[in-house]
C-alpha cells in the first residue's frame, strides 16, 4: 500500500478466487449451470478468472456491459434487464457476433422483436414476489399469450424463465429468507410443469439465496453477481463472513477531531456511493478494518463511516484511537455495497500491486 | 432527443448560463470575489462559460480536479479539502505551474508543509457549526498557534479563512436558514477583526446561503458550486425554482406494471446515485418532468422515482399515465443531487445535441 496516495479500491485476489470457487462448487454439486452476473466487477480480467471453474456463459445488466464482454471474448451473454426497444441496433449488431439472450415481460416488447435480424435467446422475466419487474408466476394465461407470440418469431428462441428473488435482501432473519426461497422454488416448479412442452430452463439468482440455500430443485441455472466480492450488506444478511469480503477502500486521513471523536478521510459519496446499512440504529457507509501489506482483518473495536458528502467521509472512533491516528495515515474500509463502489472507482489495485481495469 | 437510446444526462445551456450570470451578479453587487466550485460540473468547457462573467479563480475538492483544470488553463485554483500530506508530490508539481491554494485545520499539516517547494496559498478551515471539518471560529488561541507556524514558512502565504456552512442544507425553514447565515457572518466578522493584522480574506460558500441571502458583510469571496445546475434538493430548500434546474436525466421505459401503477426505467443507482430526498414522507430519487425538443417543464401531476437498484428505476405514476406510456418511450427526470449524478454520468448532452466532456 506504500504507493497509494488517494482513495483507491483494493482487491484481495485470493479471497475473490475463493468466493468464485465456492459458488462454482455449490452450482456443480446441485447440478446447476453457473452463469455469473458481471455487473459487480465489470472487468474482463476478473471475468476470465471464472473460466478456470468451467464458466462459459455470463450475465450482464446493460448493452454497454454486453458489448464490453463480447469484445473480450465472451460468446454467450444474457442481458438480464427488460429489453429496451431503443437498443435494437445494438442488439442486432451484437447478435451477429455472439450468442445474445434478452429478457421481456410484456407483449409490446415481443411484438417489437419482429425487427431482430439474428437468432437470439429470450427469457420471460418472472416476479417471485420481489415486485420490481416480471410477471407473477401464477399468471399462466399471460405467460401463455407471450409464449404464443414468441413462437411466431422464428428468430426468437424461447429459452426459459428468469427469476430474481431480490426480496431476499429485505428478509429480517433466516426463517424469512428460507420462506422466500422455498416459495420461489415451489412457484417456479409449478410454472416449469405448466409449460414443460416448451422445454423451459429456469434461471435464478440473487447472492443471498445462492450463498445460503442448499435446495435448488426445479432450478437449472444460477446467476448471482455480488458474491464475487461480497460486502457489509451481504455479511449482515449472513450470505458471507466478513472475512469473505474481497474488496476494501483505502482512504487517506486528512483531519482529526478529538472533541467529537471523529476522523476525516478523503473518501466520500463519489468513492463509496451513498448506499447505507443500518447497524445498531446507525446508518453507516463503511466499516474500518485492520490492514497490513498482506491484506486486512476485522478490527476488535467497531468503527464506521457515519457521514459522507461528495469527497468527505467522517469516521466515528474511540477517543484514544483518534489520538493515535496521524494526518496522512491510510485507513481501510469495507464498503456497504461493493457493486456501487466498484462502479464508482472504475478499477482495482490488487494486494500484489497490479492494476485491474474495468469497463 | 431523437438519438438517445440509453440513460443520458441532458444539459440546458441557457438555464445554466442564467444560473451562472445570476450568481456572478449577486457576487458583484455585494462586492464579493466569485471563485466558483467546479466539483459539480467537473468540466473545463463549462468552467470556461464563467470567464465571460469575470471569473479567473476557481475552487475544486481534489488534486485530480486541480490537475485537470490547471491542464485546461486555470491559473488560480483553491483545493478546498483539508490537505492530504500523501499528495505532497502532486502539490509541488502543480504549484510549479499555477497558483495553488490549499486548506488546513491542524498543526500536523502546517508542520508537514515544510516540504513544499513553491509558493502556495493557505487558508485555515473554519467550522461555522456544520461539524464536518475545521476549527470553531471562537478558538482564537488554536488559530493563533497555527498562524504563528504558518508565518515561519516563507513559502506559505496565509490567505485567510475558508468557511463552509453546510448545515444550511439541514435547515427546516427560512428562519433557520437566516439564523445559520447570520451566526456565521457574526462569527466570521469577529474572527476577521481578531486577526486583522494578518490581513485575512474570508471565503464562504454553500449554494443555499449564496442563493438566498443578501447580506454578506465581512465576507470577501464566495465559492458555491451546485448552483451551476441546481437540483431537487436545492429547489426543496428554496435555493432555486424547479425551472432553474439545468440538468435532467433521460431514461428509456422498459416495463409497465398497471397493477402497481408503476413504470420501469433504465436508470438506476449508477446513473442517479442513491441520494434521496424526502417528499411527503416518500424517499424519492428523481422527479418526472415534461419534455420536448426545446427542453423541459414541470409536470402537472407529480411522479417520482420511488425505488432504485443498480440499473433499475421504478417510477410511481397515476394508473392512467401508466396505460398511456409505451415501452421504448423516453422519460425525463430532475435528479435529487446533480453533483453525484453528473459524477456518475461523466458527460452531458446539450439540448442542441452537443456532447460536453468531463474530467
Amino acid at each position: 500500500m506504500l504507493n497509494i496516495t488517494k482513495p483507491s479500491l483494493l482487491l484481495d485476489k485470493s479471497i475473490c478466487l475463493r468466493n468464485i470457487e465456492r459458488m462454482a462448487v455449490r452450482a456443480q454439486s446441485s447440478g446447476l449451470t453457473f452463469r455469473p452476473h458481471c455487473k459487480t466487477h465489470q472487468s474482463h480480467e476478473i471475468a476470465n478468472w471464472f473460466r478456470d471453474f468451467g464458466v462459459s456463459s455470463i450475465t450482464v445488466s446493460s448493452f454497454d456491459m454486453a458489448e464490453y464482454f463480447a469484445h473480450h471474448g465472451w460468446q454467450d451473454i444474457l442481458v438480464a434487464f427488460p429489453f429496451n426497444p431503443l437498443e435494437i441496433n445494438r442488439l442486432n449488431e451484437l447478435s451477429s457476433m455472439v450468442r445474445i439472450s434478452i429478457m421481456a415481460d410484456n407483449i409490446e416488447t415481443i411484438d417489437f422483436l419482429q425487427k431482430i435480424k439474428n437468432q437470439i435467446g429470450l427469457y420471460i422475466d418472472i416476479d417471485p414476489g420481489y415486485g420490481r419487474t416480471g410477471i407473477l408466476s401464477d399468471q399462466f394465461q399471460h405467460i401463455e399469450d407471450l409464449l404464443v407470440s414468441v413462437s411466431k418469431n422464428s428468430k426468437l428462441d424461447f429459452s426459459g424463465f428468469y427469476c430474481h428473488a431480490g426480496h431476499s435482501y429485505k428478509a429480517k432473519n433466516r426463517s424469512e429468507q428460507d420462506g422466500i426461497h422455498q416459495k420461489a422454488l415451489s412457484d417456479l416448479t409449478a410454472l416449469k410443469k405448466q409449460f414443460e412442452g416448451y422445454g423451459p430452463r429456469v434461471l435464478y439468482g440473487d447472492t443471498p439465496n445462492c450463498s445460503i440455500q442448499t435446495d435448488f430443485h426445479g432450478i437449472d441455472e444460477i446467476t448471482p453477481g455480488n458474491f464475487v466480492f461480497y460486502d457489509l450488506t451481504q455479511a449482515s444478511l449472513g450470505s458471507c463472513k466478513e472475512s469473505d469480503i474481497a474488496v476494501a477502500m483505502v482512504c487517506p486521513v486528512t483531519g482529526k477531531y478529538p472533541a467529537t471523536s471523529e476522523v476525516l478521510i478523503h473518501g466520500g459519496a463519489v468513492h463509496f456511493s451513498k448506499e447505507t446499512l443500518e447497524i445498531n440504529c446507525l446508518q453507516i457507509f463503511g466499516k474500518l478494518v485492520n490492514h497490513n501489506p498482506s491484506g486486512w482483518s476485522p478490527l476488535h473495536t467497531r468503527s464506521y463511516i457515519t457521514s459522507i458528502s461528495q469527497e468527505h467521509g467522517v469516521v466515528a472512533m474511540a477517543e484514544k484511537a483518534v489520538e493515535q491516528t496521524k494526518i496522512g495515515d491510510l485507513m481501510v474500509f469495507h464498503p456497504v455495497h461493493s457493486c456501487l463502489t466498484a462502479n464508482l472507482m472504475r478499477g482495482y489495485s490488487t494486494l500484489e500491486g497490479n492494476v485491474i481495469s474495468m469497463r
